[in-house]
This record gives C-alpha cells, sequence and structure tokens, in this order.
C-alpha cells in the first residue's frame, strides 16, 4: 500500500516476479484497494501507514496496517522477506518492533548501494538514514554489518570499510568521526573490519574503498545531495537531448548514455537494506515503478536464501553503547 | 604559494587581472620563487604554509608565511581583501588571528555559491567546512551572515533561509538541527533571517531557497558530494563525447553543453568567501587556474569596495554560545 506510485505499481511489479519466476510473491494490504492481483495470494490488512505519517506512532496506533503485517509474517515464518516503496520511518519501526534486532545490535542501520562504474558493483553506503543521531559504538557495528553485506551480497573478499569525513587525516572531522576512527583504527570489532580510513564526499564514486560508514544525517544528506546532483545534471542533458535540432545527435549517442544511465537509475539497484534486524527488509524508492519493485524483490529473494541475516548477525561483536540505550523507533523520513 | 598549481597559475591570473583592469593586485611569497612576476608589487613572504600542513600550527611557527602575511596585509591596511587557493584551514586561520573576528561573532563559516541553473544566482551554503562542531547558536549567525550575503553580493532583497536536514518537517534531524529549527522560527537572530525551514539534499539545485545553513561537517560533505557527483557524470559524458565515432554529434551539441557546463565549473564561481573576520577573505579552489584567479580577486575586489564585511557585521545579533567558547584556530581541511 505504500509508495507513491502504490498500489499499482507495486501489485505490477509482484505479479511480474511470479510470473517470470520461481519467487513465490505475497501481498500484503487492503484486498479491495489493490485492483487486480491475480493468482497472489493476499494477506489482509486494514490499516495503512501513509508517508507522512509519524514512523514510531504509525506502528504503534495502526496494529493492522500493511507494513505492521508484513514485518509480522516475517517473524512468524510465513514470508523471507519483506519489501516495502513506503513511508521508510515506519518500515524500519515494524521491521525493528516486529522482527526485533538481532544479538548485540545496538540499532539498525539502512545500507544503500551506491552504483559504481569503475568495477562495476556497488559501494555501500550506511547508515544512509535510520539513525540521525549515533555513537562511535554504533558506527563500529555498521563498519561490520556493512562488511558482512559486502561480502555476503557483492562477494568482496575482505571488503574495505572507509569512514565518510572531512579529511584523509585521523584528525580531521567531528568528535564523533575521530573516535569511531581511532576505535577502528585500534580494531574494535574483530578481524571483520578491513578498515582503510576516512573518505570524503568526493569519492562516492572513486574505486578507493567497498563500504563507507558514517551516520544517518550526515549518510541521508549525503545520498540525497548525490541523487539530487545526478538527476539535476541528467535532466538538464534530457531537455538539451530533447531539442529538434539535435535529433540525430541525440540518436548517434543514447546507446552510448544506456550502459552510464542504467546503472545510475535507483530503479535498478533493488533498494536499500535494512541490516540489524532479524529478518530481510528491503526498502525501495518512494517513487518505484514496477521495473523497482522487480529488482527489490529478486534482491530480497536472494538474500533470504543466502542467509545474509545469519552473517550479518555472526559480524556483530558485544560494543558497550557510551550512554546504554535501548533500540526503538527512529527517526528517518 | 598556495594551491595545486602555484605559484605560475596565480601569478598568471593576478597579472592578468591588472593588466586588464583597474583592480591593484599585491603578490605575497618568495620572490625568487614566483617566476615572472611583471610589474606586480611584491609583499615578500620567506615561508609557505603547506597544503599538508596543520592549519593551526603553520599559523603560529610560520609568521613569515604567505598567508599570515596576506591577512596582515589586510589587517593593517596595505589591501582591501585576500584571495588564496592555498591550505583551506590554514587561510582561516591566518585570517581569523591577524584580521580578527567580527564583534559578536562567534565563528565564521565559510559561504560557498552554489550554481543555480533555473535563475541565473547561485544558492550560498554555509559553514561549507570552517566548524565541524556547531552549536545551534553559530548557526543562527550563519543565517544572518548568509542572508548578508545574498543582499549585498546578489542583490535578494529578502533571501529566504533554509537548514539543511534529512526532511522537511520541524521533528526531523539532529539534535543541531532540531535546536537550530525552533531558534530561527521563533525569529532569534532577528528580522534579517527569513526563515523559511528544513530543505534536503536533493534540493540544492532547486529554487526554493536562498541560503541554505548547516554545520561545517555536514556542509564539507555535502559539497564534496555534490561536486564529486558533478564532475564523475561530466567525466563520464566527456568520455563518450570523445569517441571518433561520435564525433559529428559532439560538434552538434557542444554549444548546447557550454551554458550548462560553464556555471558549474568550480573556476568561474571566483570561490568561497569567510564570513565573520575583519576583513574581505576569498577562498579558492586547490586546483585553480588562473582563470579562477582572476574570478576569485574580481569577486574579492567588489565585495571590498562594496561594503560587504560592514554588512555583514551590522547582521550579526549577541547570541549566547552555549558553550560560552571562544573562537580558536578551526579544523577545517
Amino acid at each position: 500500500m505504500g509508495g507513491d506510485r502504490a498500489p499499482g505499481e507495486i501489485v505490477a511489479g509482484a505479479r511480474q516476479v511470479a510470473e517470470q519466476t520461481d519467487i513465490k510473491v505475497v501481498l500484503v494490504g487492503r484486498p479491495g484497494d489493490m485492483g487486480d492481483t491475480g493468482d497472489l495470494p493476499v494477506v489482509p490488512a486494514s490499516e495503512v501507514i501513509g508517508m507522512d505519517d509519524d514512523p514510531g506512532q504509525g506502528v504503534r496506533r495502526k496494529k493492522d496496517s500493511s507494513l505492521v503485517r508484513a514485518a509480522e509474517a516475517v517473524r512468524d515464518g510465513h514470508a523471507m522477506a519483506m519489501v516495502s516503496a513506503g513511508n521508510t520511518g515506519a518500515t524500519m519501526a515494524s521491521a525493528l518492533l516486529r522482527m526485533g534486532r538481532l544479538p548485540r545490535v545496538i540499532r539498525p542501520a539502512i545500507a544503500t548501494p551506491i552504483p559504481n562504474l569503475q568495477r562495476g558493483r556497488p559501494t555501500v553506503l550506511l547508515d544512509s538514514g535510520a539513525n540521525a543521531e549515533c555513537t562511535p559504538q554504533m558506527l563500529v557495528q555498521f563498519a561490520q554489518m556493512g562488511a558482512a553485506f559486502a561480502r555476503k551480497r557483492y562477494e568482496v573478499k575482505e571488503p574495505r570499510v572507509a569512514l565518510l569525513s572531512i579529511g584523509e587525516e585521523k584528525s580531521k572531522g567531528s568528535p564523533l568521526v575521530k573516535e569511531t576512527y581511532t576505535l577502528l583504527a585500534e580494531g574494535a570489532g574483530g578481524a571483520g573490519v578491513n578498515f582503510v580510513g576516512n573518505v570524503e564526499g568526493r569519492d562516492f564514486f572513486e574505486d578507493i574503498t567497498d563500504v563507507i560508514v558514517t551516520d544517518g544525517f550526515t549518510g541521508n544528506v549525503a545520498l540525497k545531495t548525490l541523487e539530487g546532483s545526478l538527476r539535476f545534471l541528467i535532466s538538464a542533458l534530457t531537455g538539451i537531448l530533447g531539442l529538434p535540432e539535435l535529433k540525430e545527435a541525440a540518436d548517434a549517442l543514447f546507446p552510448h548514455l544506456l550502459p552510464l544511465a542504467f546503472p545510475l537509475d535507483p530503479e535498478n539497484t533493488g533498494g536499500a537494506m535494512l541490516l540489524g534486524v532479524n529478518g530481510v527488509c528491503v526498502i525501495s524508492h518512494g517513487s518505484s515503478s514496477s521495473v523497482a519493485i522487480v529488482n527489490a524483490i529478486t534482491v530480497a529473494h536472494d538474500e533470504a536464501v543466502a542467509g545474509l541475516v545469519e552473517d550479518v548477525a555472526a559480524s556483530v561483536t558485544p560494543m558497550e553503547s557510551a550512554s546504554g540505550e535501548e533500540a526503538g523507533p527512529t527517526t528517518g523520513r
């Protein structure tokens, strides 16, 4: 029921997967509002947490919402994974409160793949929006979970993990970054983390790291800045290439632009992944079309089959949280 | 003496300005190391603070460095403004320690113009790297100084000022952003600030605000992410347009791409501006060519003549700094 183009595009993507692959798809939502769902089974849920609803309140009050019921289906073993293009904060809160945190995890984080054209496989950015406020101990765990994700999903043997900062030197950055640098450089988190130091905002498309760790505020700003900058330039170019007098040039260019445009389109990445909860939860763009949903479902299926959650769980070592805080509904969008 | 292409490109830009305009340019540096300086007067400085030197230590130890001598020239009235493409942190520290802070200013901030193609004049981002750690009171003053800058330099009558966050709602963001939101919404800082709420990373190229306020860590990450994303895509496109079989298409496109590429090239913006010190200090990109230096000198001249510093000074109201801290050398790159 969630997403700017729901339920039409969501149902269309789900039906396409069910028709063309062996993956079994279950829809969760208001049966009367979903249009033609074909042969797909439907888990009924009478409520919807809207895009603008407060995530924590939404999950607590709307116990029969599609998001809460989807997370419960995973918790109860009726589904192997959940996919949502709806309210990101509510998706996280549903997954966290119904599936629960993995042992030792202070806070779950959103891992987003950033396309890297030089080497063909993405760089993983986390946290890209789950936790506006973080401790160094949380960032160390993000490093562990991000490395486990890169190993499993992109088959990187020894993923390089970097901290997002404003200079390469360990003396650069916020107190949070400097403390985390020290912890990671000292080997906190164990052998799973191959820490390569700081990277900067300009390094997102370079092949110098496999995982970029940051707090959810900085990560969200950086991700949206990156997406917005690319979209701005691509839209300006599209305008130019649409000029009637440039039709011939545009036709000649098109086959060459496609291999560039395809990996940069968030529709094709399969969405972001909530790491640290006890189940697979894929967060798709709010603007997802059926293409994005097909990719998100495929990725969710593959990750569940591959045992990603087990690997993430095994990667996380106990870290004393400075404030001793407990996980709760978080503040992402 | 500073910058990746110094002193050659710096001296070339300075000579060009002196030859083609009425602006009087003074070089500061090692006379023997600057090549042919033509008719330009030289203030001798025997030392150089390198790109990798610690800013605070550099300024304290190298009292006869070009950066320190340039800031002293402004302080002592021998120059109206300083321009540097060198170590940004040391440029700030020199300006701060030699020119001094403006009255009431808790910390100076770097204001960077982000090109906006929709309306032709840039959006001002500050702080883009001077202060990795900020208080809400500092951000309120950045809002005041940024508005004064937009009014003076871009002739915006009532500049719209926004906070960079991870959602539009005032409940979104880090504690710093939420506290600053409350202060600005309550009118802290006075009538000079026309606060329009939060913007996100995706909004940098939209025409919804004139000034974007953030802490120097987030601002630096966002700015470098934006520059890196544009550079990545432009370089990929340049590669495609360089293919022999696309020569005709490239020739047809070129005149249409120029009006897009020109404003996006940092060489053409004239550099960033350190606001809050008692003098004009323009910070040019480390990679500045003579073209960038010509623009930076021109902007510095125009700002000094227009009385920008006086306007910035008048815009700042007293704010209690939470920690009561004093300004000191800062931690930018």
